[in-house]
């Protein structure tokens, strides 16, 4: 699959790593992948390498705590590990229209293509609308071979409904290229930023990949991922001020966050 | 009629047709088109030997019954068959804004160039607004001759009004490239998926193309549509949740799927 | 001014014309111009010989009396008149989005290059939201020298505003390129297809190109277009359904029309 | 950072700068980096020397007060200054869409490289909501080095939100291209066009270049631009009339000036 490319890749450094597979935590319903990325990303010392920048990002500059300011850009890591080497991405924001989506999910599996990536993770949100005491894991994988070893995992298999966004198009657009996708979705609200749902699926993960690391730190950063929703909601609803407006009411429906 | 192709077309094998006729049924009004065209992919046991994705497609990967996802896509399936050869296509959905359609008018339009397609048919819905008890079959084509031919075989002609959407598109499209393009309508309230608007319009088609196959099994598979069209319906009301939920309300003014 | 070119431009014979100046009636508020145009194309005998199509028009076909179904288009007309040439140009729409009408414009103004047009017409309204009993006609253009010669045709200049839409880009277009443009509003309430402001306009202009003919058979005119307003706006409440529904309501705030 | 290129340039004359900066004063909430661009463009008599047309620009032309009509525009002027030249970027509007913005950032910021700028400055508008007494001035910048500066000349750094439009994107496309980025937001209620917001920040901004001009006259300037709004809203209002109307309900959410 290849669309006209229009987004720009920025790397650093391009590493050469051993059977690597891709994590990817956008932002999304309850920030459930994003914080999860962003834990293994401190956990496992990620090193950042290549910058992804996207006319169909939102049209701002968001401001760090330093007072510099930056493009909204998505950001990939790489983790030497063992028994495989990782690849990270987390990021800003996702695409705005559904074209530019497709776009994004073709660059990325693009340079998947050329790190030698096999297999891709998209940590997701399984929303039920509703506060629940279970943490469950649901998953789907464009490899029937994978979906039948899900029990071993105890992840549930979903067998109708559909992944919408970036965490379905990256795996759908990976299938065209040979990569094996998984889906990995964690039962949340989605009214909140969930750093159970998180923890669940990264537990979920630890296990498939076979690999370590601590998970007593999440909950912290679900209060820093909060700060972050709350700002960008903010800047959405002030959309046409051009300018950022702190107080300004967000408008829900603009939904540029997804 | 040339426009920039980015939709991917993956063939798994050109097949050699006699004097070829396409057959679509994409997602509509009542499902009717689509209902009418599986049927007869099973009917006359359809060989599937294209897939078309788009990035006008809903940004989303559909769920299997057996657990595993794939991009939504249209495909093409052609059957041997006397006294001519035919083309069906049937899919998940129709691109989601109007330039795409075009662009998607226009690809298809270019295959039926490639097989040597002279007529396409396009299978829609009448919609009336209210539940009726006749199943009338109405129709237009890009060409007068064909027009003349209606009251033969019970069709009425349309005489004002548009077809919008693809199926108004394909032939539109196809008429600039001396493809002889006709659309039957079948008489349907619109509030469900209608398998007797298919049946009607099967009969009507069977006559013109002088082809048999058993019609009494479509009432079965409207129920399966009527499954597919209530996952996507709610998926469309999550458009921005990034992830499947089947609760949630879909917001009817979205409409992806025309 | 150049942009990716998407028209589509049939033409069947491209005339050889004496310093032809170009009309523009396309739909629009009060159908004002179109049905002027539609008026001189029948009174001076106006020979077809280009047709445009675009993606980025309405995504449907329209059908005929005679029952035939073509895509929605725009038709250039050529009148070998005294003092000098014309080129018409009428059509069933405008483009549905800001960025191709834009396209359009700088289309339309490339065969004008082409043919020679050195001055652009383009006939509009001026909506007044309230029934008035005058029938003023107003005026803007390109060139500071036409717009000091208006009083002499009694028009009253615009000082202030804007005009929106293929009326104001086309001759903004044109004047990037050389060609002199004017805009003439003819007064009306906005909430009915108005011969009486057409006809107030095509007075105007016949003066103006100080060429004569019959204008006692506007008012019919009227109906017609009345007529395929309705049938449009009720195509366009059914946008989504794929399909034609004379009895739906239309959704207003489509406006794909203006 | 490269995008494909439909923004029109119409240079006039290309002038030699010794070490210049660019000022840009697009329209925006409260008109007040416009209002202070205009102001120095008139103080400093900047001329012009080039016209930036977009298919993206809202798709109009602008009746001027001496009756002739131009397309939407934005405007680059020069001023040979001490102890720098500038470069000032006033205009009509910004860009219609997300990506189009981007689109017209990256095309200025071409233009800066062809010029030798390496300093951008951006000014808008810091929306209280609320009427304030005070008129604070805020900023950002892409470099943390400007930013340690800011103190020294009253500047009150922001640490977290973002800043949406052309004056977030400009100086973080300009990033990209290794050129410093600026923007300083004048306090303002966003509920009228505020001179005093406009003085503010050319008063810091006069401090910063080392630049001296009159300040006094800006106050009449503010009445000319909230004509222009006035103007401008109301077209918005009229958008699918094509044509304009002055005594229309402006739809205040299309928002296309922001």
């Amino acid at each position: 699959m290849s669309l006209s490319n229009r987004v720009i890749v920025e790397i650093t450094e391009m590493p050469k790593l051993k059977n690597p597979q891709l994590v990817c935590g956008l932002p999304g319903s309850g920030y459930v992948g994003k914080l999860a990325v962003d834990h293994m990303i401190e956990e496992l010392k990620g090193v950042p390498f290549a910058n992804i920048f996207s006319p169909s990002f939102p049209p701002q500059v968001l401001i760090q705590s330093d007072g510099t300011a930056d493009l909204m850009k998505n950001t990939l890591y790489y983790c030497k590990s063992k028994p495989c080497d990782l690849v990270l991405l987390s990021g800003d924001a996702q695409p705005v229209s559904p074209e530019s989506e497709y776009e994004m999910a073709d660059e990325i599996t693009r340079i998947c293509e050329k790190l030698g990536v096999k297999t891709i993770y998209t940590l997701a949100a399984y929303i039920t609308g509703t506060f629940t005491k279970t943490q469950k894991v649901y998953g789907t994988s464009t490899s029937a071979e994978i979906v039948k070893e899900f029990p071993k995992h105890d992840i549930l298999p979903m067998n109708s409904g559909s992944i919408t966004g970036m965490n379905g198009l990256i795996i759908g657009v990976g299938k065209r290229k040979n990569i094996t996708g998984i889906c990995l979705l964690g039962e949340t609200s989605g009214y909140v930023v969930d750093a159970k749902a998180s923890k669940s699926i990264l537990e979920t993960l630890s296990k498939m990949l076979d690999l370590k690391f601590d998970l007593s730190g999440i909950a912290k950063k679900a209060k820093d991922t909060e700060q972050l929703v709350k700002t960008i909601e903010e800047q959405m609803g002030a959309r046409h001020s051009a300018e950022s407006l702190p107080m300004t009411q967000p408008d829900k429906k603009l939904g540029y966050i997804s």
